[in-house]
Protein backbone atom coordinates (compact mmCIF):
# COMPACT_ATOMS: atom_id res chain seq x y z
CA UNK A 1 0.00 0.00 0.00
CA UNK A 2 1.22 3.27 -0.90
CA UNK A 3 2.64 5.07 2.36
CA UNK A 4 1.76 9.22 1.96
CA UNK A 5 2.56 12.12 4.08
CA UNK A 6 -0.04 15.05 4.06
CA UNK A 7 0.66 18.83 4.21
CA UNK A 8 -2.03 21.13 5.53
CA UNK A 9 -4.91 20.48 7.68
CA UNK A 10 -7.72 22.74 6.06
CA UNK A 11 -11.18 21.78 4.09
CA UNK A 12 -9.20 19.68 1.03
CA UNK A 13 -6.42 18.22 3.31
CA UNK A 14 -9.01 17.24 6.20
CA UNK A 15 -11.39 15.49 2.87
CA UNK A 16 -8.53 13.65 1.51
CA UNK A 17 -7.64 12.92 5.21
CA UNK A 18 -10.62 11.63 5.79
CA UNK A 19 -11.08 9.55 2.15
CA UNK A 20 -7.91 8.25 1.96
CA UNK A 21 -8.29 6.79 5.42
CA UNK A 22 -11.53 5.11 4.25
CA UNK A 23 -9.32 3.83 1.47
CA UNK A 24 -7.06 2.07 3.95
CA UNK A 25 -3.76 4.62 2.20
CA UNK A 26 -1.14 4.68 4.74
CA UNK A 27 -1.24 8.09 6.17
CA UNK A 28 2.56 8.15 8.20
CA UNK A 29 1.71 11.48 9.05
CA UNK A 30 -0.35 14.76 8.95
CA UNK A 31 1.81 18.21 8.92
CA UNK A 32 0.19 21.52 9.84
CA UNK A 33 2.30 24.23 11.61
CA UNK A 34 -0.73 24.73 14.76
CA UNK A 35 -1.37 20.87 14.52
CA UNK A 36 -0.80 19.72 18.58
CA UNK A 37 1.22 16.87 18.39
CA UNK A 38 -0.67 13.10 18.44
CA UNK A 39 -1.09 10.24 17.33
CA UNK A 40 -3.99 9.08 15.85
CA UNK A 41 -5.28 5.80 13.93
CA UNK A 42 -1.47 4.96 13.19
CA UNK A 43 -1.23 8.48 11.66
CA UNK A 44 1.12 11.07 13.59
CA UNK A 45 -0.17 14.67 13.98
CA UNK A 46 3.28 16.90 13.53
CA UNK A 47 3.74 20.70 13.44
CA UNK A 48 7.77 19.75 13.04
CA UNK A 49 8.32 19.81 9.27
CA UNK A 50 11.96 18.17 11.06
CA UNK A 51 9.76 15.15 11.82
CA UNK A 52 8.92 14.27 8.40
CA UNK A 53 9.03 10.47 7.71
CA UNK A 54 10.07 8.85 4.21
CA UNK A 55 6.98 8.29 2.22
CA UNK A 56 5.75 7.32 -1.22
CA UNK A 57 3.73 10.50 -2.01
CA UNK A 58 3.63 13.86 -0.20
CA UNK A 59 0.92 15.53 -0.73
CA UNK A 60 0.99 19.82 -0.49
CA UNK A 61 -2.73 20.73 0.16
CA UNK A 62 -2.32 24.21 1.21
CA UNK A 63 -2.87 27.87 -0.32
CA UNK A 64 -2.03 27.95 -4.18
CA UNK A 65 0.08 31.41 -3.37
CA UNK A 66 2.09 29.54 -0.15
CA UNK A 67 3.19 26.02 -2.75
CA UNK A 68 6.01 27.64 -3.80
CA UNK A 69 7.55 28.94 -0.42
CA UNK A 70 6.51 25.42 1.31
CA UNK A 71 7.99 23.39 -1.43
CA UNK A 72 11.08 24.75 -1.11
CA UNK A 73 11.73 24.46 2.81
CA UNK A 74 10.76 20.53 2.73
CA UNK A 75 13.86 19.01 4.00
CA UNK A 76 13.90 16.16 1.72
CA UNK A 77 14.85 15.57 -2.33
CA UNK A 78 14.14 13.41 -5.11
CA UNK A 79 10.62 12.48 -3.55
CA UNK A 80 7.36 12.54 -4.99
CA UNK A 81 5.72 15.85 -4.04
CA UNK A 82 1.85 16.74 -5.40
CA UNK A 83 -0.03 19.97 -4.69
CA UNK A 84 -3.61 19.57 -4.88
CA UNK A 85 -4.23 23.02 -6.74
CA UNK A 86 -6.56 24.03 -10.03
CA UNK A 87 -3.94 27.11 -11.15
CA UNK A 88 -1.22 26.80 -9.42
CA UNK A 89 1.44 25.11 -12.25
CA UNK A 90 3.24 22.18 -11.18
CA UNK A 91 6.27 24.18 -11.89
CA UNK A 92 5.50 26.15 -8.42
CA UNK A 93 6.76 23.27 -6.55
CA UNK A 94 11.02 23.57 -6.31
CA UNK A 95 12.55 21.11 -8.75
CA UNK A 96 14.58 19.19 -5.60
CA UNK A 97 11.96 17.47 -6.03
CA UNK A 98 9.75 14.98 -8.17
CA UNK A 99 6.72 17.17 -9.00
CA UNK A 100 3.28 16.41 -9.50
CA UNK A 101 -0.29 17.94 -9.19
CA UNK A 102 -3.05 15.69 -7.92
CA UNK A 103 -6.12 18.25 -8.20
CA UNK A 104 -9.32 17.22 -7.39
CA UNK A 105 -12.13 19.53 -9.55
CA UNK A 106 -14.54 20.19 -6.76
CA UNK A 107 -15.25 22.68 -4.28
CA UNK A 108 -15.18 21.23 -0.22
CA UNK A 109 -16.32 22.62 2.76
CA UNK A 110 -15.15 20.88 6.00
CA UNK A 111 -17.97 19.14 7.30
CA UNK A 112 -19.68 18.67 3.68
CA UNK A 113 -20.18 14.64 2.63
CA UNK A 114 -17.94 14.19 -0.71
CA UNK A 115 -19.04 11.65 -2.91
CA UNK A 116 -15.75 11.18 -4.54
CA UNK A 117 -16.59 8.66 -6.81
CA UNK A 118 -17.64 11.54 -9.21
CA UNK A 119 -15.58 13.65 -8.57
CA UNK A 120 -12.85 14.30 -11.36
CA UNK A 121 -9.24 14.19 -9.91
CA UNK A 122 -7.12 15.65 -12.34
CA UNK A 123 -3.42 14.62 -12.41
CA UNK A 124 -0.06 15.60 -13.55
CA UNK A 125 3.45 14.31 -13.34
CA UNK A 126 7.11 14.63 -14.72
CA UNK A 127 7.49 11.02 -15.52
CA UNK A 128 5.54 7.62 -15.87
CA UNK A 129 6.37 6.03 -12.95
CA UNK A 130 4.84 9.00 -11.02
CA UNK A 131 1.92 9.39 -12.68
CA UNK A 132 1.23 5.53 -12.20
CA UNK A 133 1.52 6.10 -8.54
CA UNK A 134 -1.06 9.02 -8.91
CA UNK A 135 -3.30 7.41 -10.79
CA UNK A 136 -3.55 4.31 -8.64
CA UNK A 137 -4.41 6.93 -5.92
CA UNK A 138 -6.90 8.68 -7.85
CA UNK A 139 -8.51 4.88 -8.94
CA UNK A 140 -9.02 4.36 -5.66
CA UNK A 141 -11.47 8.28 -5.07
CA UNK A 142 -12.63 7.99 -8.25
CA UNK A 143 -14.19 6.79 -11.51
CA UNK A 144 -12.85 10.08 -13.44
CA UNK A 145 -9.31 10.18 -13.41
CA UNK A 146 -7.41 12.24 -16.10
CA UNK A 147 -3.93 13.24 -17.30
CA UNK A 148 -4.12 16.81 -17.29
CA UNK A 149 -1.29 18.99 -18.13
CA UNK A 150 -0.55 22.64 -16.12
CA UNK A 151 -2.17 24.49 -19.09
CA UNK A 152 -5.42 22.82 -19.43
CA UNK A 153 -6.01 22.69 -15.70
CA UNK A 154 -5.33 26.88 -15.76
CA UNK A 155 -8.05 26.58 -18.20
CA UNK A 156 -10.29 23.79 -15.84
CA UNK A 157 -9.67 25.86 -13.27
CA UNK A 158 -11.14 28.95 -14.88
CA UNK A 159 -14.52 27.21 -16.24
CA UNK A 160 -14.41 26.30 -12.44
CA UNK A 161 -14.25 30.18 -11.31
CA UNK A 162 -17.65 30.54 -13.96
CA UNK A 163 -19.80 27.79 -12.40
CA UNK A 164 -19.00 27.57 -9.14
CA UNK A 165 -17.31 30.94 -7.83
CA UNK A 166 -19.28 33.39 -10.77
CA UNK A 167 -23.07 31.25 -10.28
CA UNK A 168 -22.83 31.03 -6.09
CA UNK A 169 -22.22 35.13 -6.86
CA UNK A 170 -25.14 35.34 -8.83
CA UNK A 171 -27.42 33.51 -5.86
CA UNK A 172 -25.63 36.20 -3.72
CA UNK A 173 -27.22 39.03 -5.89
CA UNK A 174 -30.72 37.46 -5.83
CA UNK A 175 -30.93 36.75 -1.76
CA UNK A 176 -30.22 40.38 -1.44
CA UNK A 177 -32.88 41.15 -3.95
CA UNK A 178 -35.27 39.01 -2.16
CA UNK A 179 -34.57 40.07 1.33
CA UNK A 180 -34.70 43.91 -0.17
CA UNK A 181 -38.87 42.90 -0.76
CA UNK A 182 -38.95 40.07 2.13
CA UNK A 183 -39.10 37.08 -0.32
CA UNK A 184 -37.62 34.45 0.99
CA UNK A 185 -34.68 33.02 -0.84
CA UNK A 186 -35.76 29.04 -0.43
CA UNK A 187 -38.62 29.93 -3.10
CA UNK A 188 -35.34 29.82 -5.82
CA UNK A 189 -33.25 26.99 -4.28
CA UNK A 190 -35.35 24.17 -6.55
CA UNK A 191 -35.28 26.37 -9.32
CA UNK A 192 -31.26 26.60 -8.23
CA UNK A 193 -30.67 22.62 -8.42
CA UNK A 194 -32.83 22.24 -11.53
CA UNK A 195 -30.70 24.58 -13.41
CA UNK A 196 -27.64 22.61 -12.22
CA UNK A 197 -29.56 18.89 -13.02
CA UNK A 198 -30.66 20.02 -16.44
CA UNK A 199 -27.67 19.82 -18.16
CA UNK A 200 -26.86 16.54 -17.19
CA UNK A 201 -28.48 15.62 -20.66
CA UNK A 202 -28.67 18.46 -22.35
CA UNK A 203 -26.02 21.22 -23.28
CA UNK A 204 -26.32 24.58 -21.69
CA UNK A 205 -26.92 26.10 -24.92
CA UNK A 206 -29.92 24.13 -25.68
CA UNK A 207 -31.09 24.25 -21.48
CA UNK A 208 -30.95 28.60 -22.41
CA UNK A 209 -34.36 29.92 -21.63
CA UNK A 210 -35.39 33.25 -20.19
CA UNK A 211 -35.82 37.08 -21.71
CA UNK A 212 -32.48 37.40 -23.10
CA UNK A 213 -32.68 34.24 -24.81
CA UNK A 214 -36.24 35.27 -26.22
CA UNK A 215 -35.06 38.88 -26.80
CA UNK A 216 -37.46 40.16 -24.93
CA UNK A 217 -37.23 43.84 -24.68
CA UNK A 218 -39.89 45.04 -22.45
CA UNK A 219 -39.39 41.85 -19.41
CA UNK A 220 -35.23 43.03 -19.80
CA UNK A 221 -36.49 46.89 -19.66
CA UNK A 222 -38.86 46.55 -16.58
CA UNK A 223 -35.96 44.09 -14.98
CA UNK A 224 -33.78 46.74 -15.83
CA UNK A 225 -35.48 49.13 -13.79
CA UNK A 226 -36.19 47.02 -10.67
CA UNK A 227 -32.09 47.43 -10.06
CA UNK A 228 -31.22 49.84 -7.78
CA UNK A 229 -27.46 49.37 -7.86
CA UNK A 230 -25.75 50.76 -10.79
CA UNK A 231 -23.29 47.92 -10.71
CA UNK A 232 -25.80 45.21 -11.19
CA UNK A 233 -27.60 46.82 -13.80
CA UNK A 234 -24.64 46.69 -15.53
CA UNK A 235 -24.36 43.44 -14.73
CA UNK A 236 -27.43 42.77 -15.86
CA UNK A 237 -26.89 44.46 -19.05
CA UNK A 238 -23.74 42.44 -19.79
CA UNK A 239 -24.83 39.37 -19.58
CA UNK A 240 -28.12 39.65 -21.54
CA UNK A 241 -25.74 41.34 -23.99
CA UNK A 242 -23.72 37.78 -23.79
CA UNK A 243 -26.71 35.92 -24.31
CA UNK A 244 -27.91 37.39 -27.39
CA UNK A 245 -24.23 37.28 -28.44
CA UNK A 246 -24.41 33.12 -28.31
CA UNK A 247 -27.80 33.39 -29.80
CA UNK A 248 -28.16 36.31 -32.75
CA UNK B 1 -63.73 18.32 -8.07
CA UNK B 2 -62.56 21.68 -9.75
CA UNK B 3 -63.20 21.81 -13.88
CA UNK B 4 -60.65 23.11 -15.94
CA UNK B 5 -59.54 24.61 -19.53
CA UNK B 6 -56.08 25.25 -20.26
CA UNK B 7 -54.82 27.09 -23.56
CA UNK B 8 -51.72 26.16 -24.62
CA UNK B 9 -49.77 23.41 -24.86
CA UNK B 10 -45.87 24.36 -24.46
CA UNK B 11 -43.50 23.40 -22.04
CA UNK B 12 -45.76 24.73 -18.95
CA UNK B 13 -48.85 23.63 -20.33
CA UNK B 14 -48.14 19.80 -21.20
CA UNK B 15 -46.24 19.90 -17.68
CA UNK B 16 -49.63 21.10 -16.31
CA UNK B 17 -51.70 18.53 -18.15
CA UNK B 18 -49.61 15.86 -17.31
CA UNK B 19 -49.75 16.67 -13.43
CA UNK B 20 -53.25 17.29 -13.00
CA UNK B 21 -54.62 14.62 -14.85
CA UNK B 22 -52.45 12.41 -12.42
CA UNK B 23 -54.11 14.34 -10.32
CA UNK B 24 -57.73 13.65 -11.62
CA UNK B 25 -58.55 17.19 -11.71
CA UNK B 26 -61.26 17.36 -14.51
CA UNK B 27 -59.36 18.93 -17.53
CA UNK B 28 -62.35 19.51 -19.88
CA UNK B 29 -60.29 21.14 -22.35
CA UNK B 30 -56.62 21.55 -23.89
CA UNK B 31 -56.87 24.39 -26.18
CA UNK B 32 -54.27 25.22 -28.76
CA UNK B 33 -54.55 27.03 -32.42
CA UNK B 34 -52.01 24.40 -33.69
CA UNK B 35 -54.00 21.44 -32.29
CA UNK B 36 -55.82 18.71 -34.26
CA UNK B 37 -58.97 18.15 -32.38
CA UNK B 38 -59.09 14.96 -30.74
CA UNK B 39 -60.86 13.17 -27.29
CA UNK B 40 -58.07 11.13 -25.09
CA UNK B 41 -58.93 10.41 -21.65
CA UNK B 42 -62.33 12.97 -21.15
CA UNK B 43 -60.29 15.91 -22.30
CA UNK B 44 -60.87 17.61 -25.73
CA UNK B 45 -58.29 18.96 -27.66
CA UNK B 46 -59.27 21.83 -29.67
CA UNK B 47 -58.00 24.24 -31.54
CA UNK B 48 -61.48 26.90 -31.92
CA UNK B 49 -62.08 29.34 -29.06
CA UNK B 50 -65.86 29.33 -30.05
CA UNK B 51 -65.68 25.40 -28.60
CA UNK B 52 -64.82 26.63 -25.57
CA UNK B 53 -67.24 25.22 -22.32
CA UNK B 54 -67.95 26.28 -18.98
CA UNK B 55 -65.17 25.40 -16.07
CA UNK B 56 -64.27 26.76 -13.16
CA UNK B 57 -61.02 27.67 -13.84
CA UNK B 58 -59.31 28.89 -17.19
CA UNK B 59 -55.39 28.93 -17.43
CA UNK B 60 -53.98 30.19 -20.07
CA UNK B 61 -50.50 28.86 -20.20
CA UNK B 62 -48.76 31.20 -23.34
CA UNK B 63 -45.99 33.27 -24.02
CA UNK B 64 -46.27 36.75 -21.85
CA UNK B 65 -46.38 39.17 -24.09
CA UNK B 66 -49.39 37.12 -25.58
CA UNK B 67 -51.25 36.88 -22.61
CA UNK B 68 -52.99 40.61 -22.65
CA UNK B 69 -54.38 40.01 -26.47
CA UNK B 70 -55.03 36.42 -25.92
CA UNK B 71 -57.24 37.21 -22.51
CA UNK B 72 -59.38 39.96 -24.51
CA UNK B 73 -60.23 37.16 -27.40
CA UNK B 74 -62.13 34.20 -24.96
CA UNK B 75 -65.70 34.56 -25.76
CA UNK B 76 -66.98 34.13 -21.89
CA UNK B 77 -66.95 36.89 -19.10
CA UNK B 78 -66.90 36.77 -15.33
CA UNK B 79 -64.74 33.67 -15.04
CA UNK B 80 -62.09 32.11 -12.98
CA UNK B 81 -58.94 33.09 -15.86
CA UNK B 82 -55.13 32.85 -14.62
CA UNK B 83 -52.04 32.75 -16.14
CA UNK B 84 -48.83 31.24 -15.53
CA UNK B 85 -46.21 33.74 -15.77
CA UNK B 86 -43.63 35.14 -13.65
CA UNK B 87 -43.31 38.28 -14.62
CA UNK B 88 -46.45 39.37 -16.39
CA UNK B 89 -48.56 41.44 -14.43
CA UNK B 90 -52.25 40.35 -12.90
CA UNK B 91 -53.81 43.27 -15.12
CA UNK B 92 -52.05 41.71 -18.21
CA UNK B 93 -55.51 39.81 -17.97
CA UNK B 94 -58.45 41.99 -19.50
CA UNK B 95 -60.94 42.65 -16.69
CA UNK B 96 -63.68 41.23 -17.85
CA UNK B 97 -63.13 38.32 -16.00
CA UNK B 98 -62.38 37.62 -12.43
CA UNK B 99 -58.30 37.59 -12.91
CA UNK B 100 -55.49 35.43 -11.37
CA UNK B 101 -52.32 33.87 -11.33
CA UNK B 102 -50.88 30.51 -10.99
CA UNK B 103 -46.90 30.53 -11.18
CA UNK B 104 -44.55 27.55 -11.05
CA UNK B 105 -41.35 29.01 -10.40
CA UNK B 106 -39.29 26.79 -11.72
CA UNK B 107 -37.88 26.13 -15.39
CA UNK B 108 -39.70 23.52 -17.76
CA UNK B 109 -38.43 21.42 -20.37
CA UNK B 110 -41.39 18.78 -22.22
CA UNK B 111 -40.12 15.49 -21.82
CA UNK B 112 -38.40 16.59 -18.26
CA UNK B 113 -39.44 14.63 -15.33
CA UNK B 114 -40.50 17.62 -12.77
CA UNK B 115 -41.27 16.83 -8.96
CA UNK B 116 -43.76 19.22 -8.49
CA UNK B 117 -44.33 18.56 -4.57
CA UNK B 118 -41.02 20.63 -4.47
CA UNK B 119 -41.77 23.53 -6.61
CA UNK B 120 -42.86 26.90 -5.32
CA UNK B 121 -46.77 27.84 -6.12
CA UNK B 122 -47.05 31.20 -6.73
CA UNK B 123 -50.56 32.59 -6.42
CA UNK B 124 -52.58 35.97 -6.78
CA UNK B 125 -56.45 36.40 -7.12
CA UNK B 126 -58.59 39.55 -6.86
CA UNK B 127 -61.18 37.72 -4.34
CA UNK B 128 -60.87 35.09 -1.29
CA UNK B 129 -62.83 32.87 -2.68
CA UNK B 130 -60.72 32.67 -6.06
CA UNK B 131 -57.19 32.12 -3.99
CA UNK B 132 -59.38 29.59 -2.02
CA UNK B 133 -59.96 27.70 -5.51
CA UNK B 134 -55.64 28.34 -6.89
CA UNK B 135 -54.49 27.35 -3.08
CA UNK B 136 -56.53 23.97 -3.65
CA UNK B 137 -55.48 23.53 -6.91
CA UNK B 138 -52.04 24.54 -5.68
CA UNK B 139 -51.89 21.96 -2.55
CA UNK B 140 -52.71 19.39 -5.02
CA UNK B 141 -49.63 19.58 -6.69
CA UNK B 142 -46.62 21.29 -4.53
CA UNK B 143 -45.96 21.08 -0.89
CA UNK B 144 -45.18 24.94 -1.09
CA UNK B 145 -48.23 27.36 -2.01
CA UNK B 146 -47.47 30.59 -1.39
CA UNK B 147 -49.74 33.79 -1.92
CA UNK B 148 -47.84 36.82 -3.66
CA UNK B 149 -48.71 39.98 -5.19
CA UNK B 150 -48.07 40.96 -8.45
CA UNK B 151 -44.92 43.47 -7.63
CA UNK B 152 -43.35 40.64 -5.63
CA UNK B 153 -43.63 38.28 -8.26
CA UNK B 154 -41.93 40.36 -10.47
CA UNK B 155 -38.64 40.52 -7.95
CA UNK B 156 -38.65 36.72 -8.05
CA UNK B 157 -39.35 36.18 -11.58
CA UNK B 158 -35.92 38.61 -11.47
CA UNK B 159 -34.39 36.75 -9.17
CA UNK B 160 -35.01 33.19 -11.04
CA UNK B 161 -33.48 35.19 -14.13
CA UNK B 162 -30.34 35.73 -11.64
CA UNK B 163 -29.98 32.21 -10.29
CA UNK B 164 -31.41 30.28 -13.64
CA UNK B 165 -31.02 32.05 -16.88
CA UNK B 166 -27.64 34.14 -16.11
CA UNK B 167 -26.08 31.04 -14.31
CA UNK B 168 -26.94 28.76 -17.12
CA UNK B 169 -25.30 31.43 -19.74
CA UNK B 170 -22.16 30.82 -17.28
CA UNK B 171 -21.85 26.86 -18.09
CA UNK B 172 -22.46 27.89 -21.88
CA UNK B 173 -19.47 29.87 -21.50
CA UNK B 174 -17.57 27.42 -19.45
CA UNK B 175 -18.45 24.81 -22.12
CA UNK B 176 -17.04 26.89 -24.62
CA UNK B 177 -13.87 27.65 -23.35
CA UNK B 178 -12.93 24.14 -22.66
CA UNK B 179 -14.14 23.46 -25.92
CA UNK B 180 -11.67 25.94 -27.25
CA UNK B 181 -9.03 23.74 -25.39
CA UNK B 182 -10.04 20.12 -25.99
CA UNK B 183 -11.50 19.54 -22.64
CA UNK B 184 -14.85 17.80 -21.90
CA UNK B 185 -17.36 19.83 -20.05
CA UNK B 186 -18.57 16.82 -18.32
CA UNK B 187 -15.54 17.18 -16.15
CA UNK B 188 -17.19 20.37 -14.40
CA UNK B 189 -20.93 18.82 -14.23
CA UNK B 190 -20.40 17.28 -10.53
CA UNK B 191 -18.79 21.16 -9.62
CA UNK B 192 -21.68 22.70 -11.02
CA UNK B 193 -24.28 20.34 -9.14
CA UNK B 194 -22.69 20.38 -6.06
CA UNK B 195 -22.62 24.02 -6.20
CA UNK B 196 -26.29 24.46 -6.24
CA UNK B 197 -26.79 21.69 -3.07
CA UNK B 198 -24.65 24.31 -1.17
CA UNK B 199 -27.14 26.81 -0.81
CA UNK B 200 -29.46 23.57 0.67
CA UNK B 201 -27.61 24.52 4.04
CA UNK B 202 -25.47 27.35 4.06
CA UNK B 203 -26.08 30.80 2.40
CA UNK B 204 -24.70 31.84 -0.73
CA UNK B 205 -22.66 34.35 1.07
CA UNK B 206 -21.11 31.80 3.07
CA UNK B 207 -20.64 29.47 0.20
CA UNK B 208 -18.75 32.06 -1.75
CA UNK B 209 -15.24 31.19 -2.43
CA UNK B 210 -12.62 31.30 -5.31
CA UNK B 211 -10.01 34.49 -6.11
CA UNK B 212 -12.38 37.24 -6.09
CA UNK B 213 -13.69 36.26 -2.86
CA UNK B 214 -9.63 35.82 -1.52
CA UNK B 215 -9.04 38.83 -3.54
CA UNK B 216 -6.07 36.48 -4.74
CA UNK B 217 -4.55 39.32 -7.63
CA UNK B 218 -2.61 37.10 -9.45
CA UNK B 219 -5.17 34.34 -10.29
CA UNK B 220 -7.40 36.99 -11.23
CA UNK B 221 -4.78 38.51 -13.47
CA UNK B 222 -3.72 34.85 -15.02
CA UNK B 223 -7.65 33.93 -15.83
CA UNK B 224 -8.19 37.72 -17.37
CA UNK B 225 -5.25 36.48 -19.34
CA UNK B 226 -6.49 33.42 -20.73
CA UNK B 227 -9.48 35.13 -21.43
CA UNK B 228 -9.66 35.80 -25.65
CA UNK B 229 -13.26 37.85 -26.17
CA UNK B 230 -13.42 41.31 -24.58
CA UNK B 231 -16.70 40.76 -23.85
CA UNK B 232 -15.94 37.68 -21.54
CA UNK B 233 -12.90 39.65 -20.20
CA UNK B 234 -15.38 42.34 -19.03
CA UNK B 235 -18.01 40.24 -17.34
CA UNK B 236 -15.29 38.49 -15.82
CA UNK B 237 -13.82 41.59 -14.45
CA UNK B 238 -17.49 42.96 -13.44
CA UNK B 239 -18.55 39.38 -11.64
CA UNK B 240 -14.87 39.94 -9.94
CA UNK B 241 -15.73 43.61 -8.92
CA UNK B 242 -19.00 42.43 -7.77
CA UNK B 243 -18.01 39.83 -5.24
CA UNK B 244 -15.16 42.47 -3.87
CA UNK B 245 -18.12 44.65 -3.56
CA UNK B 246 -19.82 42.04 -0.71
CA UNK B 247 -16.79 40.99 0.63
CA UNK B 248 -14.40 43.98 1.10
Amino acid sequence: MISMVLFGFGNVGQQLYKVFKKKKVNILQVYSPSMTPIEKKGTKFINDLAQVEAADIYIVAINDDAINNFSSSLPFENALVVHTSGSASIESIVSKNRRGVFYPLQTFSKDQKVKWKDIPICIEAENEADLSILKELGNLLSRKVVVINSEQRKQLHLGAVWVNNFSNHLFHLADDFLGDVNLDFNLLKPLILETAKKIKNISPAEAQTGPARRNDQETITNHLALLKNPNHKELYDLLTKSIREKFK
